[in-house]
């Protein structure tokens, strides 16, 4: 109900602020007997720290993850999995300027407003750093899923005003575009425009600026039935899992805003029965719908597209208010910042993608209706 | 969790099939002493229901409210309230021929896939027909909103190709936005724009086809605080609340898909002190951000869109599968079917975003610093 | 939130005031393709209702169920059961007197603290007429786990200072406890008890009193492994379920407050390997755990017990407030009224059980660590 | 859903085994502005910890809280509050031959049946260990409480055959009984009693056995209107909360069992009004009910009992399976183990309780009447 949890049987709740001495998560609802080492969720928190490439900020972390809990002689037993991650490089004493004055675009004010105080040290919970607790039980949910055959990528498809080539994508399978996408900073599998969302980056970053992008994310392997009408439909969970993340600001399932200026003739996915030689299976030769109707999947693809803002701490002088002398300010914020946002959330958005399929398999099985009868 | 209910605190739980004996509403969580007539609702459903205009089916249905409990005496007990709409004009036998042929781009063959069985009479709950639940529901959420001065209103901002003028709704106010949309059948508040969008739906209907649309949702009188980091992000819970319901396959916050290609200093809301006589307040004289920064309400007014689908039953001639045979075959839907969706949306929309503002307001009351120390 | 939903992934939400239009039950989390059918439900509701013998209320309502959603030609579908019962016998009119004064032992006073109402006629949501939502849902419940091989048999065990003779009770199964209970209006298994419990019941009817009871409940047939570690442990949440009912004080799983002042060589359950010819299997000789130890069922016999107050309507005369006047009053209270409230518990505390033990069972599926791997 | 979280509003998520590397809780729900110092939390989980007495095991732990989030400049922030205790004094060497003989009395065999494997380094989860987290939440449900001016008190009245002497008790203010407490191992207020308990308990230890007992809970200051019907009851609600503590196997409001031999005219509590120079206010000269009428406070004191079981870690031979070779075997179980657990359940207790208060207090705050219209 305080917003620190999510998910019903595969749930998680973070904790942890950005200058704190340690962020880290809490999953429980790990089923028992799956082989579980360091090692599989500090791939993915390497996949998120800072301090990777030029387009990110230089902030040095090693982000070791320590498992506290819920693993027994390397397999889960079913209790729940304690994670933590020390915080050894916060300067907070970049931010004590802030005390006073909320930073535009940030939750500073906000927070004020709900809590009577903010975490100038960098945002505390509303920080990027959060998300640290995410990634970790994103890995736990990526591993069962893998078992299962289910895949979640997530990529760069736009940064500012440059797009991915869709023509060039579609040239790629899945495994592929994973790949592809550890190949550049911007995490763009179309290595043209990945070289022109770099230029971008740093031409924001010179001039003191920042840019935003969009996420695209793909799911495969996924089973058909997946999602609860009528409120807990997969889209609208993936939605709300995805706009969690902190600027995050659209959400799109298959063609998405597109659909509002189609026509039903062009966006209907009609089916078809085809034999692939193991027998006939029922196929759409489009995915308009992104692999959802009525909420559930249907077998094919999942696709969903994110929006993210513009990092909203950029050097430039900007204007706010003082909450003590109730005067008009000009502030200048320093520290080290990501000009762009687009590819750090790229592991983000997967894990949050993850924690909902998980858990959506897991409700599938107990309200499926070939058992209990 | 298996999907039927919505909201923690105001909770929601909605029941019926499009072509059973009835569909209703059970609320739980409605605080006692508020005045409550079956006329409340009435005027809500009697906007929601159809045969209304020449743009929507002509399906007559009276779609009259009882409330079976939770009032007594004309105010709330704070005992749930039941509500139940009888359906009375359902022709099931329109359906028939359907049995076997799920309908493309509706939920007939997830169902059958998630269920083994899809409830061929007009899709059962995963018709818009549920959507009396929740407009009965978000009657009541309304009701009590309006009493502490909080107001949700959409309105139509695209069908098809054709776009209202952002520079004619900015002269009007929120309150003349609600009035002008009921001048017309597609519920827009640019009356030139409107007129092409009839022109557009039409055209569709004619061509025997469906077109798309958007909806823009605005919150006013809604105070700062609102919403839950780090998971239930008011923004969070909109895009579910929102995305939960048919048709809608997109949703964005203030600039939404925009900021994906903005730049930091064009995005970031500036803040300032002003003072309008009665004292001091920080206003920001842009809402990029749609009245929400880390997911918790700013003060100001929030602003979402949602991208609804063209309807997808449509007279053409469409392929799909049979079940039973195997065989692909060709269908044509008969039966009355809006030629376009977001118009008819629109009420469920204000339903849904003014349930999510009243549930977080309810946790703020529950979790409030201010009181309790 | 507001309390009136039970359940997790079988979730019951009733609705209904004593003397309104109606009650009812909405049932979310009902599995696909389960033959249902109003016989079904209403054999459980002619358990429940007043007006059968001579120890209950003269109180006659046909209690007549209506299926109004969730199930089509004769089968579940998967969606929400709405399920509703009109209230056809309330004279609340034999209530007014008690506008302003709180009836002893009732809820009345506790509600007008809460809600700054309370309902004279009959305690509206406080009454025992709200169980039928509960029984029906409950006989929902029982339906699956017969399937299942699980049966839920709760049966009175002491009314007043009248016991059964444990020693009588363990000559008979279970099946053979269920048939005898309905050979008796106390529902007691030993008929010489019964007969006790019988004259002890009327005794206090013509000294215009009422007594207590005490009801077990015993669960056979269920599977080792159901119940979750640390808070949601099978007895914790049986005894929410039991307690819930309006009336109990008190719950006891196995020996119960016998423990308190056992010794663990007493109490513990030694195990041992047995073969009945099919293979071996553990067995425990002893049941003082009640079947369930560190909150998990290890597959024996389930036994609880509910401690059951005597009726809080009485026709003595009683001190109480009245809270307009602020003056102490003598009342008299009129109406119908039970002498006991144990023997009609019997089919409220099944329905309850049933509903917790069909909610781990499917919490077991969906979180079982054989499959999904 | 699986289990390791308890309350709504107020949510606690306890993790870690009792040999693994650490124990802690996250709260989540916490309102920010209070003042907290790891004193406040230390001082209970120092009433909490072994070794205190010649009742309770050696076992020597310093179980030092360390505060992890939620905390900045020594007051509450409104983020999750994560709280890590070190296991220190672990010897799951003495362990080791238990691998394959699950103990009786003991959780080992239904998480074998549940997950596949069980903890025999002391039982993981299902140990007595998993409070510590359960007591660090309680401490600071307790202070929030106490500001409110409501005070949670728990104490032993029953051990193995001795009982407390209620008119003793009768004597003494809560306060009294809060300090009396402390002055003896067995945490008995009626000092002669507790003597006696003493030796009862010396002599089951000397015997190679162990006892039971019966801790009794009182809530002072609460105000009316605490508890959510139907559901949610908050003496259900206390019950799940203590019946969820391990070893715990009844739960009594008020009268609780007593109540299954009375009378309606014994057992209701009558209400006057009284003046105290305040003010008429509702009082009831008897207290049956334990403070809860139709599942709400009335404002009177809460009163509840549970029963506790005998430690079942006992030094005497016991008959148990072997898991693997599947024959009877005779274990010997060596450690160090309380032969009472009573005594040390009572702030395990008032930890529960305080959450339950404390949750359902916040509850009324989001649906009081009072407010919002």
């Amino acid at each position: 109900m305080a917003g620190n949890s999510f998910g019903e049987l595969f749930r998680i709740t973070t904790w942890g602020e950005s200058h704190g001495d340690a962020v880290g998560v809490v999953i429980d609802g790990v089923i028992s007997g799956i082989s579980l080492s360091d090692a599989d969720i500090q791939k993915e928190l390497d996949r998120r720290k800072p301090g990777q490439s030029t387009v990110s900020s230089p902030r040095k972390e090693p982000d070791t993850v320590v498992i506290l809990s819920g693993v027994f002689e390397g397999k889960t037993t079913g209790a729940p999995i304690s994670l933590m991650v020390k915080n050894s490089d916060a300067h907070s004493s970049a931010y004590e300027s802030l005390q006073k004055t909320p930073r535009p675009g940030h939750a500073d004010l906000a927070y004020f407003e709900k809590y009577g105080n903010y975490d100038y040290r960098g945002g505390g919970r509303s920080s990027g750093r959060e998300t640290v607790g995410r990634v970790a039980a994103g890995a736990v949910a990526k591993k069962i899923l893998a078992a299962a055959g289910i895949e979640v990528v997530c990529h760069v498809v736009q940064i500012g005003m440059v797009h991915a080539d869709s023509c060039v994508l579609d040239k790629f399978s899945l495994p592929e575009i994973k790949e592809r996408i550890q190949e550049n900073p911007v995490r763009c599998a179309d290595f043209a425009a990945a070289s022109a969302m770099e230029k971008t980056v740093k031409a924001a970053q010179e001039n003191k600026d920042s840019v935003g992008g969009i996420v695209e994310g793909r799911i495969c392997g996924i089973p058909a039935g997946l999602g609860e009408p009528v409120f807990d439909k997969l889209d609208a969970d993936l939605a709300k899992a995805i706009m969690s993340i902190g600027a995050v600001k659209g959400f799109e399932i298959g063609d998405g805003f597109l659909a509002g200026s189609a026509q039903g003739s062009q966006f209907n996915d009609e089916m078809e029965w085809t034999d692939d030689g193991t027998g006939r299976t029922i196929s759409m030769k489009t995915n308009h719908s992104g692999g959802i109707l009525g909420g559930i999947s249907t077998g094919g693809e999942i696709r969903f597209r994110a929006a993210v803002k513009p990092t909203p701490s950029i050097a430039r002088p900007q204007r706010t208010v003082n909450l003590d002398t109730k005067d008009n300010e000009i502030i200048e914020i320093s520290g080290r910042h990501d000009p762009v946002i687009a590819p750090r959330i790229v592991p983000v958005c997967e894990a949050m993608a993850a924690i909902v399929i998980l858990d959506h398999f897991m409700r599938r099985k107990a309200l499926d209706h070939k058992t209990l009868r």
